[in-house]
């Protein structure tokens, strides 16, 4: 039995498609066929060699919902529920050691030294090479932490939770608006969308985007922002205006960057209160610096700028959770569905800003 | 090559020494040579019959510190320092999954469903049999969280900080005193003697404990207890005012409870202040009831009534930097030190009350 | 100028109607005019002699909205807006000192021994007389956390937001539950509706709601309940069993216990997973006692059992917040409105539980 | 009867020597006889004219500890004890309303718009004129949080734990280091010494400085300090070789910044290890700007860079208890004393750098 997959062999080449051979898993791995791989910003950054944790020759692909097709050992999933042959999953796509001072002492596994994640950082050029989801079947290690789904949620719709969602769901467990607060959200994508969500879910009332599409920013307002507001058709000063007078002249209490560029940071630093927070998520590979003022930005105004850096386990839990929870919605995030075999088409697009999600289906 | 180790085989009956084939670990072990066990309330419990984990044939033993004598695999510590043979090291008694709803989405391992503890809820009549600290060797499974010690500590200094200083780090991770706070200690024992240089070490500034025995309540003072209080020599209310007056009559912020007996609870609740925290770890198994008046005790309280269960990797790492920055007094906190083979007399000794923390060297 | 009021002059007789002079405010005080009053439960308890706070002769109401009539001094409220007469408003029921070891030590105002509130702790045999807001005006002391509200909600909608909403914030602000957790909620009365409105808010996705009465517990699921279960209906046995099958046999997340029966604490707290909280705060008087195991119900399940006592600023500002946000469903709330002169009707339909919220309106 | 006090007329000029009428407090303030007041980095600032806060003329200092002469009203301290004449009382410098968003929603009093400070943003040029700690007498407002301590600390102590101590405490409140955590501090002044201490007492074991003054560092080591690194006899490169080795090539788990200098803050986020957090505390006025790359020094790291502003009573009570537990250690931080009447030798001599700690006695 055969199986086939869209390998980045050089950096900015058209993906291969190459044929594996499909072999019973063993030490305790499960072999699961992908029903939909989910095409991340990550994906374009590694496909054009800025994302210094790409192997090649790899299979890329981190997002990921399959059906078990074969289990090696007894596998149980989060909740303990036995795992079957045809169960729909979703996994955690980092896989940690589970004993050292992050994962054991500190409780951040997202930060362990010996965390490796399908479709980023692993080759296809050793067993059992299937180890992305750009694939129609995926080798998962006996450490991938699993969770069954109900087989009545479409597999495309929940992909995103693996990586958008989870890193969003990460800066939401560090801080968390209280009820009643205003929180801002800077990059109307994938991450944006979830963290409109979060936001509304924990209780902001006040949720402010600002994006530089108005498509992008329309979706925002079916996700449940209060406020978009247009980077093209307004002002530096005019979106500072607006955001202290919906805030009482304080400031937004959260803001979370999903943008990836300095100039978000530096313009989003000024719309947070005094004693509020800012936690850049956005950035996925190196892309600048900001400069600050170590008094009026920082110190004065007791501000906390929190870096957020992928996700754990809780942190997917979450993330499938908000999605399961509003379905309809994160229907409407998937603008675009491919073939697997047109794995570099959807890269493209990606990179040329025509999707928000898309997603590959094998 | 042959070690010995002593077994539990009928309960309230002699250990029995039993000599065991010592062969190379395989699937990643660590074979592990005992310095020192300690002796644990808890081993009493299970030797007596009351504790409903105990399975025979066992080796007691849950605390432990050895050197490890042979590898199976690569291993390296929670500081990622590669292990080596001849290494002192401590380890998490505790084994647990990594993959469930306790261990990976609340990070509260402890709680782990699948969790087993060496020395309390594995026999020895299966391979590798050795799995107790009982023992003049022990194998270590591959998914043991294991720390590396520095050869200058005396290995039955640090023992107990594998379990007795674990839990009580556990209560102290829940609830820590601010800096000024004044914490109450039930129960001069080993977790009430932990307790106080937790306390101090978190800022507390008042640490009041009440005890029964007046030789434990002197180490008290010695251990930093600002005032210790005779379970004989005063009464209830006796107690009660001198606890107000040092609190402004508010009551403690903190009070933890090292004693197992409901008395204790009763008694100690009403020397919480309104809005602070009870913490109950003594209970090592059933021992009886309590009964609160909803109102009073609990709600116009704003009471917090927290119980603390085992432990997991982040508190042994608290636990032994304790005991590392307070090595002369936790020296002086190891009353009884036993030869291996004396591990009866070392449980009929501690029933009878007659140590405080007792230790087994092979 | 004068305004009428009803007085509580003796424990379980009609409340007097009783005229007062309405004089300027002095002292930095408002002088507010009643849009609408709540009809709490603890005004029962008032009424009927059950509560030790209470002073006779007593104007009752602690919850009230109304409208700025008279100002002495400047006035802003929580959001530093400027107080003009005319505009709407809402206040913290409480009025604490600010400069004890509760308030400005341990940031837990609720607490403060100094304390005092409209409708509960103040009678009307002093100057201004007017501390209650079953009255056509009340006097504001000059320290009352105000703030101010768009003209365009109905005041009765809001009202319940002062006492039920925010004491049931005060419960979610001591722990909330982590998005895809699963919430039990005791008892649909007021309290219990807020708790479902601020379980989903907070990102509970299973919210479980045990009642006695069909119409309430309809209005529970109207408000976001996902499973309800009548407790006439069902017995003690089959309860557990749904919720364990909810939860993956592990009982649920967090508790709110808003029922004030000891029966409730004690079926409660074996509904709650190991490392739950069991949060009470449904005892507005004394009303009997629970008997616990120490071991099996708190310490082996590392259960935290938290009272919950009245509130403060933070929580009434999450409480109006969650009733901004979700109108339409606390308009539902509303069951009942009186005139004033029938607020002694208003206690007694409440006392026979023929009410869900009732409101008086002068 | 008469008092003087010492006046900042013109900046960068002498302070003039003024005398005030004394008459009895009135509007339930409290008159104090000044017996230390502390001199503080910020007086320097605002000396020189580079504080925007102060406003001319003004009675300098906002560090003080005083014996209580006269008092209007009713007085309690944070702990419910009575207040009278004769008592030896600490304060929190600043005063704030109670009730706006930060004082009442947030529990952030610190960020209290509407705080003023003594010695800080009130002139002496409108009544009650005494508002400043360089004097022998102050009126304290009635909103002012006071402590009272025992007669047996000599107020030069404590004097410091107003504003040094208290902001410190900030700190530790808002980022305490877990036990066995490693805590960096760069600057050995009084904020770093403050700041050594509660490292210890909140548990961290290894507790490095960086400074550039030899009697400073070594007071840092009598202090507490484990290993302390010259600036001026080590390299960047060097000082970060020293720190990786004692972490096991993570970097600290904390950083405190107390120098007041962009390229402290620039070195220091490169010591703090992935997940930790780099608390900035020690600029008082506008002093430049860093260069952060957003991905390698924030999101990667997933760092936590925090600025911490002034501090309230919660804060003042931790240093207060702080330096009662370490009243000898303190003892030796203040290295000089002055007259009340040199008041101006001692900032030249604090400008300089040959203090630490200065006091002035009247």
């Amino acid at each position: 039995m055969k199986a086939y997959a869209m390998v980045l062999e050089e950096f900015n080449r058209p993906l291969v498609m190459r044929e594996f051979e499909l072999k019973p898993p063993t030490d305790g791995e499960l072999l699961v066929k992908i029903e939909a791989a989910g095409v991340c910003g990550s994906d374009v950054h590694m496909f054009k060699g800025n994302d210094p944790r790409t192997k090649l020759p790899m299979i890329l692909g981190h997002e990921g919902v399959g059906r078990v097709h074969t289990i090696s050992g007894s596998w149980e999933d989060i909740n303990g529920d036995k795992i079957k042959e045809g169960d729909l999953i979703i996994w955690d796509r980092g896989v940690t050691c589970g004993k050292c001072y992050y994962c054991a002492v500190k409780k951040e596994a997202y930060l362990c030294p010996n965390r490796w994640t399908y479709g980023i950082s692993v080759g296809c050029d050793r067993p059992p090479y299937l180890r992305g989801c750009y694939s129609e079947y995926i080798y998962l290690h006996k450490n991938t932490k699993v969770l069954k789904l109900k087989s009545d949620i479409k597999p495309e719709i929940l992909v995103s939770a693996s990586c958008s969602g989870a890193t969003c769901a990460h800066a939401f467990d560090i801080v968390s608006p209280d009820i009643g607060d205003t929180a801002l959200i800077q990059g109307p994508g994938p991450i944006g969308l979830y963290a409109i969500v979060f936001a509304k879910q924990r209780g902001a009332r006040n949720i402010i985007v600002i994006g530089g599409t108005k498509e992008r920013l329309k979706m925002c307002e079916e996700f449940g922002a209060t406020t978009v507001l247009d980077r093209n058709s307004t002002t530096l000063e005019q979106r500072q205006e607006i955001i202290m007078d919906i805030t009482n002249g304080r400031g937004v209490d959260l803001a979370i960057e999903a943008v990836g560029h300095p100039s978000a940071v530096s313009e989003g630093i000024k719309l947070v209160r005094n004693g509020g927070s800012y936690l850049s998520l956005g950035f996925g590979d190196p892309n600048g610096t900001v400069t600050l003022d170590c008094y009026y930005d920082i110190v004065r105004k007791n501000l906390r700028y929190q870096g957020v850096w992928v996700s754990d386990t809780k942190h997917l839990h979450m993330a499938v959770n908000i999605v399961l929870d509003n379905k309809e919605l994160f229907k409407k995030m998937v603008t675009n569905i491919y073939k697997l075999s047109d794995a570099t088409k959807a890269l493209l697009d990606m990179e040329n800003r025509n999707t928000i999600k898309s997603v590959l289906i094998p």
